[in-house]
Parts: structure tokens; C-alpha cells; sequence
């Protein structure tokens, strides 16, 4: 097949798209709203380092990269807008699969397909970006967290699941409550957390995480890949426990401890 | 080097950003200004397909891969906004010299580094996306040529740079006289003005092209990654000779005519 022909099956399978222009361009148009910020996030899944072609189907990796986007726009308290799907895979990989996978979840959450790059090579390389809308200055950051905030988790850590689900509806109400800062749980609390801490530059004090049926206190803190939320708000913010687990409290000292000893960063890193 | 402590490196490298949020949050947050749209594109560069690493300096491979994208945005008269790199590569490769590279592009641009991913993989991979911003409604499209329209070429072809300039300011010029319909020349004019025909639904007889010294008439058709702008306009708008060589012109009859005869599309394709 050649690449017009795989371009415009792509472009039927997407559906109708909300831009001004979609697929079929060299760029792909969209029309901002008044009163709004739009939010961007890129991430790569790569053969062999995020999901082998032994354990996962085409359509599994397709979810996977885009729920690593979408998740980090959860993080914001964004609503999806739409992504572009940039993917290299050898000649024997089921593209129409991938998509498949991609666009089920992108459907879930009405997200549009609106264009991306597609090449040949000799491992399935994907990266997928995302666009999100929030009212105007209501993005959750990781840079919010206040001394004397608790923190709080969307989940249960320490066990990843093969299509992970994002946590957009819980993103979406928590920054409707009025939560100021988040992240998405992407390498392991021990390793996030410490993230959140240094772009606030506050410390945090965790007295306890919720565990995964199966999984250890160890993967719960440096397992990574849960997808779940964490945030932090201020004591007077009710949060409902549907909403999230409290698990500590934000420091001005700028340690990270847990049960009162210093906790380690054993998650995941790229360049560890 | 810790995933943390690169991010912050590359985050100096970029300098100040307009974004609301730039590097360091789960998303970038841009602010969109009102009467304008946002065009989107991405990329792949992929070792031993785009670039060797024998033949190219990480440098070389920073400026290509922003080079690319930007020429898209060129395509539609968009002024460049910013962009997220998302880089995957082997121990050895010189990140923070690949960053230069494409940093310097950029700058020369006006474009922010608005954020991206980083992954260690066995070969070097990267994906640039650019957002550009252009009044509304005034995107030049690949669907917008008509019968009648003189078809332009914004330079000479058939023989690629090693760094190849988009031709951004000539997109804008182009815009602002008032032309509707261009796309950048990636793979041969051979492939790229088919493309351009099917869009509109129009079909183009060629009279010439312009031909790079030292190249011959088959690369000006076939080669590809000439980066110039292929462009049409109306008989009565007047495109200037520093803008643009006439080459043909657009027709109702939907076949592709070089010297009365058909063009093959030779340029590069993916998966022919």
C-alpha cells in the first residue's frame, strides 16, 4: 500500500474531526475558544522499552500511547481536544490495529485524530500529542503545592495494568473543586513525588500509600506506570474520598520522607 | 546524568519562554490570542532512514529534525509559535549538542521549546512538533487550488541541503499577497503536487521547474527534501519573481501533465 492510500484509511477510520482542517494538510488547523489555555504534552512508546511485541497486540500499544498522553492531561484538569500520532513500525506490524486501539480510547474521550507522521523503520516507534483546553489560568501544576497542603492519590499504586484507563473525569472534577496542584504517577511516587516537591520547592511527609491488591508496599512506591493522580490541596478543601486518598502533608523543609525516614527515588529513569 | 537533572540542562538551553508553562510541568500551557487559528504538525527523523550517523552531527540531526516541521508550517503561511521535541537515543549521542542544533533553528524562528519526551533507545529517534499561529482563516491549504491558478515553485530543486532553511518568511509573504493554496516539497514534486491536485480536485500540467546547479531534471522531480514552497494563484494576482518561478498551471481534467506528458510520482514513499 502506498502511503497516500494508508493516509486516507487512517482518515476514514478517525471520523469526522472538530478542526478547521485535519488530516490531509501539512498542518492541522484548530480554532481556540476565547477564555481558554490549551495544554500540550509529547511522549514516546518504543519497542522493547515500554511493551515487546511478544506481550502486546498492536491494538494494546495504541492504547498505551495514547493513555501516556491523555494522563498528563488528567494531570492538568484538562478536557482532550485532539492529538497527532507520529508512528514508525516494520513492515509486518498491523497499522490499522494500532489505530484501532488509539482511537477506542480517543473515542472514549472524545478526542480527534488530527494528523501525525507515519514512517517506515525497524522497531514500532510511536509518539503521540496531545491538546487539551482549560478555563483560562485553572490549569492544575506541579509547581502549586503549598506547605501545609495534604496529599492525596487518585488510586491504588503498585500494580500497572495492561490498558491503563487516565484518570480525566477524576483531573476534570478535582480541578473543578478548586485543586491547585497535580501530577500524573507515571515512573513511581518515590520518583514523582520529589518532582512535584522541587517545582513547588516544598518537602513532603507521606504517612501511608494505598496498595494494589497483589502488589507490595515496594512496587505502591517505586513501580511506576500507575496513572493515577497526585494532588495536594489545602486542609479547609473538603476532597471526597471517591475523589482521593489522603496519604500526607506538604512541608517547608524540603524532604521527602515516608513514615518519618527518608524516601528514596527508585522509580523509574530513563537515564539512571 | 538523572532524567531530572537533563531536563534541567536542556531547560537552560531553551531560555525564557512565552508559554504560560513551558518545560517542567506534565504539559505546556500556551495562551491563545483572539481572531487566530493554530496549526499543528509533527515529524519523525529516524536514524539510517533520514540521516547516519556517520554522515550527520548531532547538531546536524537537532536542525533537520525542527527543520522539517517548520517547513510545514512555512506551507501554511504560519508564523512559527513553538515546539515539543520528543528524542529517543543511545548512551553515547551528544544530547545537548543535537539541542544546540535545533535551538539555533528555532531562535533564527522566534520559536519557543515548549516541552517533549526523552527516552533512551538503541538508535536516534526524534519527534518535532511546531504550532503555528496565522489570522483566522487565512491557513494556505493544500485543498485550495483551482482551475485557471498558475502553479509557482519558491526556489530550485533537486538538490537537498544538509541544512535545509524552511522557507517561513516566504510562507508569510505569500499569505499576506494572498495566496490560498501551497504545501512544502518533502518528496519529489513528482509525489507532493498529486497530492496537492487530489486535495483540490483539480488536475495540473507542468510547462518546467527550476533546477538546482549541479542537479538534473529527474532529481528536481524525484528527489525530494527540497524544502521550497509549491504554490498557485490566480492569473490576476501578481506573484513577485523573488518569490516564486511560474512553472504551470491548474486544471479541471485532473490528470498530472509534464511537457504534455503524464508525471510518474518518483519522489520518496514510505511504503510503495
Amino acid at each position: 500500500m502506498r502511503e497516500n492510500e494508508l493516509i486516507d484509511q487512517i482518515r476514514r477510520l478517525a471520523g469526522p474531526s472538530p478542526l478547521v482542517k485535519g488530516i490531509g494538510d501539512d498542518c492541522a488547523i484548530f480554532r481556540p475558544h476565547a477564555n481558554e489555555d490549551l495544554v500540550f504534552t509529547s511522549d514516546f512508546v518504543l519497542e522493547d522499552r515500554h511493551f515487546t511485541l511478544k506481550t502486546h497486540t498492536a491494538a494494546d500499544i495504541g492504547h498505551i500511547a495514547l493513555a501516556r498522553s491523555l494522563s498528563d492531561l488528567a494531570a492538568m484538569g484538562a478536557e482532550p481536544v485532539f492529538c497527532l500520532v507520529s508512528l514508525a513500525m516494520p513492515g509486518k506490524f498491523p497499522i490499522q490495529r494500532f489505530y484501532k486501539g488509539l482511537l477506542t480510547l480517543a473515542e472514549k474521550h472524545r478526542l480527534a485524530l488530527a494528523g501525525g507522521d507515519l514512517a517506515r523503520f525497524e522497531k514500532v516507534v510511536a509518539d503521540v500529542i496531545c491538546c487539551g483546553r482549560v478555563p483560562r489560568g485553572k490549569a492544575m501544576l506541579r509547581s502549586a503545592a503549598k506547605p501545609g497542603d495534604r496529599i492525596y492519590v487518585t488510586g491504588k499504586l503498585g500494580k500497572p495494568a495492561k490498558r491503563p484507563q487516565p484518570r480525566l473525569a477524576a483531573g476534570i472534577a478535582l480541578r473543578r473543586l478548586g485543586v491547585r496542584a497535580a501530577m500524573d504517577l507515571s515512573d513511581g511516587i518515590s520518583t514523582d513525588l520529589p518532582r512535584l516537591c522541587t517545582e513547588s520547592q516544598v518537602g513532603a511527609e507521606l504517612s501511608s500509600v494505598p496498595i494494589a491488591r497483589g502488589a507490595s508496599l515496594e512496587d505502591a512506591l517505586n513501580r511506576g506506570e500507575d496513572y493515577e493522580l497526585l494532588f495536594t490541596a489545602p486542609p479547609k478543601l473538603k476532597v471526597p474520598a471517591s475523589l482521593g486518598t489522603e496519604i500526607g502533608r506538604i512541608t517547608r523543609t524540603k524532604k521527602i520522607l515516608f513514615e518519618n525516614r527518608p524516601l528514596a527515588a527508585k522509580g523509574f529513569d530513563h537515564f539512571a
